[in-house]
């Protein structure tokens, strides 16, 4: 039974909406950081841990992969997508024209910019460590509007001025659910690994790709990182359909983890479906 | 001759030291996001744009990729890879104890977290939009310190408190020069591209990459970017050696295009050869 989510703080984050589904019940605690959650997974201190991973517009959450790739006794339980939607928050009662700054989490403004330029084209834009911390910052500062998601406007007790004002509607975030071992089998999953291969011959990537692909394994993503050995040194991240525990997948793995000179495996774990 | 060069303002940035490396004599002209640059490329208003397209600790720069993903009239010239060393910065006279505030970009400070942590442990960080743009609020805000480069210390009269405080050593940026068309070759070039393949047949991906390895054609570089469309669907970049008018370039290039389902020639390039 899961007791203890960490995610990452402070509440009103979509990370804690993601919590709050995962394991209805349970606490949720928050942490500054994405890789503090990973941390208090590993530690023990919690008994699951819910990060972002990619973003449907954003592409992948960094500082959650290079976390993942530190810490080899955290393992993916779970997937969940969420859809991200964005509100312009203030105090109740300011009107939109007496707006003068709007500020949040530089990757929420960006993903509004379209509407602060034809909506509020005069209106200073300022940086914040969270969309909550924009939230609490602005509705009790004059003058100041916030991005952020509805229940954060609910916590902080802001007002929505307006809702959607994400420039692109499809907006979509995938969580993972960490803990200290992966799931068993369901009959529909996905596993996901990194590695790194020899990075000065040609066709030593496609080599380990061909491992799955013969075998008729889907890839569902491709990633890669840096090392941070040097610039042109990746570590790949890849997702596929199947449980390491199935034949054709076992006999890829143990072929992709021969072909690395580095290689990691997150763990299998059901496929999200999304609720209908 | 490039007489005028954009570059990701304010002045002080990484992009505007790459920019001075790189057409030397030539007018610097800031602008306010990466974006921009390409546009203005795009748009004739300057002979070439300095843009960062990955760095050796953070990954690749998204917003210049999406930017070039979109601008297809704009060109790779030429890369640069740039050493990245951030300082500590205040006004004259203030000492490391005093020091109440650090300001920077959320990236440098992610990447002096450690110095921060273990030099600065009671020290609120607060983010800003650019190094730049921290460093100037700092001068003039006492008790506020921030991360930055040497150039951003002298154009804003700061002091260097600390220099070299990222957490690892090396750090390097890689910048593209973009113009209205690519580069002639030189004997020793990159040449890059993107595509999107069929991303629910197992093997496209594969498919794809086989048109560079079995003509021994080595990537240096494989990105994904979400296209937005819908998460699980990517678009791919890739970096290889050698220049679109050589043989087995020119008949690799066909072949890829051929399997995809959309393809972009960023151009060709001369490879960037660290200085003696």
């Amino acid at each position: 039974l899961v007791q203890r989510i960490a995610y990452l703080g402070p509440p009103g984050t979509f990370g804690e909406q993601a919590a709050l589904r995962y394991g209805p019940g349970a606490a949720t605690i928050a942490f500054p950081s994405h890789p503090a959650v990973v941390q208090a997974v590993d530690n023990g201190d919690v008994d699951e841990g819910i990060v972002a991973i990619e973003n449907s517009l954003e592409g992948p959450v960094n500082e959650t992969l290079d976390a993942l790739l530190r810490h080899d006794r955290v393992f993916v339980r779970s997937e969940l997508v969420l859809p991200i939607d964005h509100n312009l928050i203030a105090a109740p009662g300011l009107a939109i024209d007496a707006i003068e700054v709007v500020m949040s989490h530089p990757q929420a403004l960006a993903q509004c910019r379209g509407y602060l330029e034809t909506r509020l084209p005069k209106v200073r834009v300022e940086a914040a460590l969270s969309t909550a911390a924009a939230v609490a910052t602005s509705v009790a500062t004059p003058g100041a509007a916030a991005i952020g998601s509805r229940r954060t406007a609910e916590l902080n007790g802001g007002a929505i001025l307006a809702e959607h004002i994400q420039d692109v509607a499809l907006n979509k975030t995938r969580f993972f659910a960490l803990g200290r071992s992966d799931h068993e089998a369901t009959g529909d999953d996905k596993t996901s690994i990194a590695f790194t291969v020899a990075h000065d011959r040609p066709g030593s990537l496609i080599g380990v790709l061909q491992e799955l692909s013969q075998r008729q394994i889907n890839m569902t993503r491709v990633e890669s990182r840096p090392s941070r050995e040097d610039l042109g040194i990746y570590v790949f991240l890849i997702d596929f359909q199947g449980h390491r525990t199935e034949a054709l997948a076992a006999e890829a793995l143990e072929a992709v983890e021969a072909k690395s000179t580095y290689f990691r495996l997150f763990g299998s774990y059901p496929r999200f479906v999304e609720p209908a």
